[in-house]
C-alpha cells in the first residue's frame, strides 16, 4: 500500500473514527484503525466490536493494499506533522514509513486478515432527519438512560415512530426523558439504541440546519450516514419498558417558574448535600413563592423563588440531582411543573408546544402517608 | 461575630487564601478558613502548617469575634450565592448563619483555639521587586526543583543575592535551571524556598508592571506582601548545591536555532518515547542541519530543522522531556545552545542577554566513549 493525500483531512477522519476503538483492548487490532486503499480511495475504519464508524477520502494511490495502524500511535504521529501533504506505505512486513516535509516515521503495522469484520446489513427501513434535530434529540434524552446493566435494555433509548410522530424516551427506574418531533416517515417503527452509540454519534453530528442525516434500522442493527461517516451500531433487543402509563394526566398543582431561577435555587440548596448524605430536597408553595428546604449533617438552607402557582399548594420531595438534569436539559425559559400529590411522580413540560415531557419520581418523607 | 460584607470580594479572598488550605487532614480545624472580625475589619487566614496566607478587607461589623468554617464548603456556599451584600452571623455554640437575598445557610463551625498560630516573624531582611519580575523568574526555574524528596533541599529553588544581582536556581541532578536579574537590595543575602511555596505564590502574583512584591525574609521563614495578601512560608535549611561549579566555560560547538522549531521537532521525534521505553533522542549536526532521531519499541523517526553550526559538528543525545521543558522556559525567539563535546553539558542561553542559563546533561550512547 502506497498513497499520498491532504494532512489535515487524514488527521480529522483518524480522529473521528477513533471515536469506536477501544483503547486498551486484549486484541491488538482493537486498538487500531483500519486503512484501505483502493482505486484512489482510502476507507478508514474504527470498530470496537459494538460500534464500527468508516469513512472514504481520495488519495493520490500508488500502490493499493492495507494496513492496520495502531490509532494512538498514528494519531499522535497525524496531529504533531507539518501541516501538508503526508505520504503513506506499507511494505509486505507490515513496516509502515508515515512522512511528510523533513519528518519520517517507521511503525509496525497489523495485516489486515487480524481485523474483525464489520457486521453485514440487510433488510433496512431507511429514513431521513436533520442532524440538528436528531442531535437535540438525543442531547435532550441521554441523560435520563439508566447506568445499571442490570437492566440493560434500559441502557439504551427507545426510538418509536407512529403516526408520523417520532418519541425518543429514556427511563431508569427514577425518571422519564421524553422527546418527540414530527418527521416524514410512512412505517410505524421502534427500536432501541445504546446509550454509547447515541454519546457518540452526537458527536459527528453537525448543528448546521441543512445537513441531513440517513438512518438505516435492520433486525439487529443501525446504520448511521451523516457527513460522509458510516455508522453501524448493534441494537438492543427485548422490551423497552411501558413508560406511556407511568405518565399521570392532569394535576392538581401547577407551577410556572423561570427554569434558570429554579435551577439555581436547587443548586444553592444542593450545596450541603453529598453523596454520603444523599439528602433530598423539599420544595413547599407559598402563595407565589416556591421554599427549597434541605437539611443534611453538613447544615441546613432555606432558598426561595417566585413562581405561579395554580391548584393546590403543595409540598413535595425530590432528588436534587435528577431534578437539576431535568431542568439543564429543558432547551426553554418557562416551564411548568405539574403534582398530582407528594406521591405521584412530577412532570416538567414546556410552557408552549409539547417537545419534551420529563418525569421525577418524589422521595417519601417520614413524616408523610 | 457578625458582619456583612461585598459577596465578590470575600469569595476572592477566600478562594485566594484557601491555595494554603488542606484539602484533606486529620486535623478539622487545617480544612478551614478562619475569619477574624474586628474593628470593622475582617481577617481571612489559610494555613497549612507550611504556607499561610492571609488578607484583611473593611466590612460592616455588628459584632467582633472569630470563627473557622470548612474552607470547601464556606467557598462553594460564597460561589453559588446571589451576588451582592452577604450577612455572617456566629453563636456561642458556632452556629453559623450565612445569608444573602432569600437564602440562607446554617452551618457549623469551630472556636479560633482549635486554630494553629501562625509562624512569628522577627528580625528581617526586607526588600522590593516587581511583582511580574518575581513571577516571571519563579516560572523560568520552578520546573527544574526536585520531585525527589530523597534530597529535600533541591525540591526548593535559591534566592541568590549578591553585588545587587539575584539568582534564581532549581536543580534537580539531571539539569540546571538558573534566571538572573539587577535588583535593588544592598545586602548579600541567600536562602531557600520550597518549590510548593513558589507554586502558589505565583497564583497570587500580578502580571502588572507596576504592582510590587515585598519579601521579608528571617531566619527560618520567608514573608511575601503582594496585592494585600501576606504569605508566609518556612524556609528550607541547609546547604545548597554548588551549581556554579557544574556550568561549562566556552564551547566547542554553538548552535543558533529558533526556540520554537527546535521544540516542535523534539516534540514530533518523542511520539514514539513512553514511560516504559524512556529511549533518548540523538541529536547530529549536519552542516547547517540539525538531524535529530529516535529509535523504540514501537518505530523508529527522523527529524530535521535548520540552524547555524559554529565550532566542532557533534552527535549527542539527551532525555527528551528535560530539552522540551528548557525550551518551553526560555521566554525568547532564538537560543544559542553551546555544547564541549557528548559527554559535557548542554548549555541554552539567550541570544541576547544573560537573563536565563539551562544545563541539560546528555545521556551517554552505548557506543560513545
Amino acid at each position: 500500500m502506497k498513497f499520498s493525500c491532504d494532512l489535515k483531512l487524514l488527521n480529522e477522519v483518524v480522529s473521528n473514527v477513533s471515536l469506536a476503538i477501544s483503547s486498551k483492548s486484549t486484541i491488538p487490532a482493537l486498538e487500531g484503525v483500519l486503512l484501505q486503499c483502493n482505486n484512489s480511495e482510502l476507507t478508514i475504519t474504527g470498530y470496537n466490536l459494538e460500534i464500527g464508524i468508516t469513512k472514504t477520502i481520495q488519495v493520490n494511490q500508488q500502490e493499493e493494499g492495507s494496513i492496520v495502524l495502531n490509532a494512538r500511535l498514528f494519531s499522535d504521529i497525524l496531529k504533531k506533522m507539518p501541516n501538508q501533504e503526508i505520504l503513506i506505505a506499507s511494505d509486505e512486513r507490515f513496516m509502515t514509513l508515515i512522512q511528510g516535509a523533513d519528518t519520517e516515521f517507521h511503525i509496525l503495522g497489523m495485516a489486515k486478515d487480524e481485523y474483525p469484520d464489520l457486521p453485514s446489513i440487510e433488510d433496512c427501513i431507511s429514513f431521513e432527519l436533520p442532524e440538528y434535530l436528531l442531535k437535540n434529540m438525543i442531547n435532550q434524552t441521554l441523560f435520563a438512560i439508566s447506568v445499571n446493566e442490570q437492566t440493560p435494555i434500559l441502557t439504551g433509548s427507545l426510538f418509536d415512530i407512529s403516526n408520523g410522530t417520532m418519541h425518543v424516551v429514556s427511563v431508569d427506574g427514577y425518571r422519564v426523558a421524553l422527546r418527540r418531533e414530527k418527521v416524514n416517515v410512512d412505517k410505524d417503527i421502534s427500536f432501541i439504541v445504546p446509550g454509547k452509540t447515541l454519546a457518540e454519534l452526537t458527536k459527528l453530528l453537525s448543528d448546521q440546519q441543512d445537513q441531513i442525516a440517513k438512518i438505516n434500522v435492520c433486525e439487529k442493527h443501525i446504520l448511521f450516514e451523516v457527513d460522509g461517516y458510516t455508522m453501524i451500531s448493534r441494537l438492543l433487543l427485548g422490551e423497552y419498558l411501558d413508560y406511556k402509563s407511568a405518565i399521570p394526566d392532569g394535576f392538581s398543582t401547577r407551577i410556572h417558574v423561570e427554569d434558570a431561577i429554579l435551577a439555581q435555587s436547587i443548586e444553592r440548596t444542593s450545596i450541603i448535600i453529598n453523596d454520603r448524605n444523599k439528602s433530598p430536597i423539599k420544595l413547599e408553595t407559598e402563595g407565589n413563592s416556591l421554599i427549597l428546604s434541605c437539611e443534611s449533617a453538613i447544615g441546613k438552607v432555606n432558598d426561595r423563588c417566585e413562581a405561579q402557582v395554580e391548584g393546590n399548594q403543595i409540598r413535595i420531595a425530590f432528588n436534587n440531582k435528577y431534578m437539576i438534569d431535568a431542568l439543564r436539559h429543558t432547551d426553554c425559559d418557562e416551564i411548568y411543573i405539574d403534582m398530582n400529590g407528594p406521591l405521584s411522580p412530577i412532570k416538567i413540560i414546556p410552557v408552549e408546544g409539547d417537545q419534551f415531557l420529563f418525569l421525577v419520581l418524589p422521595v417519601r418523607l417520614k413524616n408523610e402517608n
